[in-house]
C-alpha cells in the first residue's frame, strides 16, 4: 500500500507541474491569445497524463484524483481504508506539484489565485465534467482496461474545451490551483463550489452504480 | 435494448456538448481567428467521439448517428426494430446535449441559428464527409474492430478541414446544430440539404452493401 | 487484384481531398497565418491518412504512393506486374481527389499551381522524406505491422514541419498536386524536381533491400 | 551490435532533422508568435520520436539519449561494454541531423547557438524533465512495453510545454543544438548546465534502481 501511496503522490506532482507549468508556457508566448494558451494547456495536460496513467496505473490504479478513488470504493477496487491515503497523497503531491512549476519558471513559490471562476454555470460545468469523466473510467475500464489512459487523456483534452469551466474535475487538483496565480488558478474564493460540485458528481455516480449492484443482486 | 437506447442518449448528449460547447469555448478564446477556433472545435470533437465510443461501444455500438445506425440495419448488425428507438434516442440526446452546452456556457437555452451554410458545393461537401465516415467504420470494423474508435475519431478531424462544410456527417447533429446561435451552428434554411446530403450517401452505401451481398450470395 | 486497384484509387482520393480541401480551409481561415494553415494541414492530413490505411490497408495494402509500391515490389509483397496498376490507380485517384475537394470548395475544377517551389534545397528535403517514410514503413511492417497506420500518420505530421519541402514524398501526390493552385499546390516547373529526389530515395532504400537479401542468403 | 549502433545513429540523426528542422519551419512560418512555433516544434517532434521508436526500438532500443542508454546499462538491458559506442553514435547521429536540417532549409551548416537558457531554474526544469522522461520509460517499460513509444512521445509533447527549459532532456541532443543558431538551440554557455542536470538526474535514477534491487534480493 505504501508504494500505491507514493505513486499516487509522484504521479499527482507531476500532474500538477504538468497543469500549472504548461499553463504560464501558453500564457507567457502566446501574447495575449487566450485561446492558443489554452490549446497548448490541454494537450500538454493530456499527453503527459496519459503518459502518468501509463507508468503508474499497474502500481496504485493511477487515479490522481479523490473523486475517482471514491468510485473505485464504491465499486470495491480500492479498500476503503486506503480511501483517505490516496486523497491525501493526492492533495500534497498536487501542492508539490504547483511548487515545482513555480519554481522551475523562477516565480515566487507561495501564491493565491485572484482567477474568479463564479456562478452556477460554472458549477454546472464541472458536475458535467467529472460525471463525463467517471463514466468514461467506468465504462473503458469494464470492456477494454488497456485503453483507459487513452480515453481519459483524450476526454480531459475534449472537457478543456467544452466544459466553461475547462474542466478541473478534481478536488486535490481544485485545491493546489488554488495557490498559483497563474493561468491555470482558481481564487479560493471560487474553489469550494467547484469542489462541490465534483463531489456531488462523484455521489451520483456512486449511487448509480450502487443501484445497479443492488437490482443485479436482486435478479440473482 | 433499453440499456442501448440509453447509450445512444447518453453519448448523442455528450457529443453535441463537446462540439456546441467546444466552439463556444474556441469562439470567445479566440479574438476573431476563426482557423484557431476550428482547430480546437475539431481536436475536442475528435478527443471526445474517440472517448465516447470506447466507453459506450460495447453497450449500443455508440453510433450517435441516424446514417450509421441505417446502415448496420441494412449490415444486420443492428435489427431493423431497434432503428426509430435509437434514431429518437440519437435527436434528443442531441438536444440535451446542445442544451446542457448553452446552460455551462451561460447562455439562453433556445436558439435558433443564423449561420447560412447553402449551396451546391456544400451539399456535396456533406455527401462526401458521410460517404467517408461510413466508408471508414464499415472497412475498419470489418478487420480491426478494436481501432474503430481509433479510426472514426482520427477521421472526423480531418473532415473538420478537408470539407468545406466542416463534415456534420449526421442528420441527428444536423438537426440538433439548427439550435444553436453559435460557432457551429446551422440555420434552419440550410439543415434540409445537409440532411438530404447525409441520407443520399446512407442510401448509396447501404445500396452497395446490398449489391455486393447478392454477388457475393450469387457465386455460391 | 480489381479490388486491391479500387482501394488504392479510392485512398488516393480521399488523401487528396484531405491534402487540398484542408490546405484550402486552412488558407481562408488563417488570415494569412501560415503556421496555422500548416498546422491543421498537417493535423488533418495526418488524422486521414491513419484512417484510410485502418480502412484500406487489409485490401490492398494501402500504398497510396507509387515509390511505396515500388519498394513492396523489391521485397516480394508485391506482384511486380501489379505495380503499372497501382501507380496508375494512385494518380487517377489522386487526380480525382483535387478535383472533389476544388469542387466541394466552389473553385474551378481545372487549375494549375504557380507556387514555384525551386532549388536543391527542397529537392533534399524531398529525398530524406522520401527515404524517412519508406524507413519507418519497412522498420514498422517487419516488427509491429498492427502500428503501420499509426507511424506513418506520425510520420507524416512530423516530416510536414521538419523538411524544407513540407514533404510530399509522393510521386503520384506530386503530380496531382500540380494541378491546384491552391495552399498545397506546387508549379509545373518544380515537380519534376521533387519527383526525381522521391524516385532517387525509393531506388536508394530499393538497392539497399537488395544488398541486405544478397548478403544475408551469403551467409547462408 | 553494429546493427545497434547505426540504428542508434540514424535514430538521433532523424530526431534532431525533427527538432531542428520544424523549428525553423515553426519560427519562419509562425511570424512571431513563440507560442504556435513551440506547438509545432512539441507536436512534430513527439509524432516523429514516435514514428522512430517504432522503427528503431525492435533494433537497438531506441534510446537516442545516452542518459537512458546509461539506465539501461544499470537496468542490465543494454551491456556496459556496448554504453560507450551507443553514446558515440547517438552524439554524431544527432549532430548530423542538425546538419541535415540545415542544408534542407538552406542555412550555413556550422552555426553556434546564441541563445543563452541561463540560471538555476532552468537546470532545474532539466531536471525535472529527465526525471519524468527515464521514469515514464522504466514504469511503462516493466508492465506495458509495447506502449513505450506512445507513452515516451506523450511525456516529450507535454515536457516541451511544462517545463521552463523545454525539456532537452538528452546530454547528445543538448551538444549537437549548440550547433545551431535557430529556434531550438542553446549558447554553448548554457549547455554544461543543462547536461549536469541531465546527468545528475540519471545518475538518481539509476541510483534509486540500484537501492532497490539491493532492497529485492535482500528480502530473497
Amino acid at each position: 500500500m505504501r508504494r500505491s501511496y507514493a505513486a499516487e503522490f509522484a504521479g499527482s506532482a507531476f500532474l500538477l507541474a504538468t497543469v500549472v507549468g504548461s499553463g504560464i508556457m501558453g500564457e507567457r508566448l502566446a501574447g495575449g491569445n487566450t485561446a492558443l494558451a489554452l490549446l497548448a494547456n490541454a494537450l500538454a495536460t493530456g499527453a503527459g497524463l496519459y503518459a502518468l496513467i501509463l507508468s503508474l496505473g499497474p502500481i496504485s490504479g493511477a487515479h490522481f484524483n479523490p473523486a475517482v478513488s471514491l468510485v473505485m470504493a464504491v465499486r470495491g477496487e480500492l479498500p476503503w481504508r486506503a480511501l483517505p491515503g490516496y486523497a491525501i497523497a493526492q492533495t500534497f503531491g498536487a501542492l508539490l506539484g504547483v511548487w515545482t512549476a513555480h519554481f522551475m519558471f523562477a516565480l515566487p513559490l507561495w501564491q493565491l489565485s485572484h482567477k474568479l471562476r463564479p456562478g452556477v454555470s460554472l458549477m454546472a460545468a464541472e458536475f458535467v465534467a467529472t460525471i463525463g469523466l467517471l463514466g468514461v473510467i467506468l465504462g473503458v475500464s469494464r470492456h477494454r482496461p488497456h485503453a483507459v489512459p487513452d480515453a481519459v487523456a483524450a476526454y480531459i483534452v475534449a472537457a478543456y474545451w467544452f466544459t466553461a469551466s475547462t474542466s478541473f474535475a478534481n478536488p486535490a487538483v481544485t485545491l493546489a490551483r488554488m495557490l498559483t496565480d497563474t493561468f491555470s488558478g482558481i481564487a479560493p474564493a471560487s474553489a469550494p463550489g467547484f469542489i462541490a460540485a465534483q463531489l456531488l458528481a462523484a455521489l451520483c455516480v456512486a449511487a448509480g452504480l450502487r443501484l445497479s449492484a443492488s437490482r443485479c443482486s436482486g435478479r440473482i
